[in-house]
């Protein structure tokens, strides 16, 4: 089971994106923390992936977001300054190693301005990192989202491989 | 060299995005064929990609952006249907092994609304394909443009590991 844990998403453009990338890549749920943007709006983004932005659970805390699940996955575009042992990251092509055994998994995406609190992410089991650009890793939202969520369906298609056809 | 080439693109956010990813991803050149949206609107959208969306090159038709490549990608959310020989496709992973050797590498990514034409397609090498769910793989343009950057970024990322720290 995958989850997407949106907190306090600022763009309806990028929770639209979200909502219909979790469609291209078989996402289960998605949930969104205290959004910071009209949800309706956003809707007119999600194309094919109206549905999942319609039946997203919207909570209003962290920790509802993230109960029940067993392993739980930050994500941030800072990682590994030295001597910051809450930014020891995991890059973004070992994450099916790390997800590979558990049932349910959560990725959690920070708000567009400031990313995640270092109270949240010390709450989750990794910190994961798209390497990119050193001079300017910060992806936008929705495209940190769809990069992440196409690793792992690039693991998940070949085991599918046999019930699926594609 | 690593140029993207948008053919008439007609969502303001996506042209802003993809120069936003073109910074993200070191990409050399972007060029635009005959946009068919206000790309002063998608200026809000590039962030650090600023100038790059500024240093964009327009151009009026698919030939003048497709000159002096050594290796044309097409890209496409259709592929691999059977008896339809300009549908074979190379899947994103593999990319890598195709652009090793060339210096001019250009990636070509069609309308919002319709792709890219058949004698578009025509006129590449390859046709790239991103495995997505196979009841929905048509993932929104600049989020296909992020997937396709970060496969390349891997690679080269992991080449350059020697030279820049992240
Ligand atoms: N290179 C990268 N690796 C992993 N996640 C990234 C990323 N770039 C952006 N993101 C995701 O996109 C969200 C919004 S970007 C947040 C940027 C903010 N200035 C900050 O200080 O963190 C981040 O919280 C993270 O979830
Ligand atoms: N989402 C995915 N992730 C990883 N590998 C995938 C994948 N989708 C397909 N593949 C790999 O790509 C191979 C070919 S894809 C399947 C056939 C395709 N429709 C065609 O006509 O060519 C599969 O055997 C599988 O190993
Ligand atoms: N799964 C996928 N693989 C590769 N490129 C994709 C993709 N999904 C979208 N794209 C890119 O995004 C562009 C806009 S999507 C175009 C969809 C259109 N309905 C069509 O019939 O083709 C495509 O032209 C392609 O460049």
């Amino acid at each position: 089971m995958l989850r997407v844990i949106l907190v306090e998403p600022e763009g309806e453009y990028n929770v639209g994106f979200i909502a219909r990338l979790c469609k291209n890549f078989c996402v289960d749920e998605l949930y969104i923390v205290n959004p910071k943007c009209d949800l309706k709006e956003s809707l007119k983004f999600s194309a094919k992936g109206y549905d999942i932005l319609n039946n997203a659970i919207i909570v209003n805390n962290f920790d509802d977001a993230i109960k029940g699940l067993s392993i739980k996955i930050a994500t941030s575009s800072i990682a590994d300054y030295e001597g910051d042992i809450l930014r020891k990251s995991i890059k973004s092509w070992e994450i099916n190693d790390i997800i590979s055994k558990a049932d349910k998994v959560g990725l959690i995406f920070g708000r567009e301005s400031v990313g995640l609190t270092r109270e949240e992410i010390s709450k989750c089991d990794f910190l994961l990192h798209i390497p990119a650009n050193p001079e300017y890793p910060v992806l936008n939202l929705s495209h940190a989202v769809g990069i992440v969520l196409y690793e792992i369906w690039k693991t998940k298609g070949k085991i599918r491989k046999k019930y699926v056809s594609y």
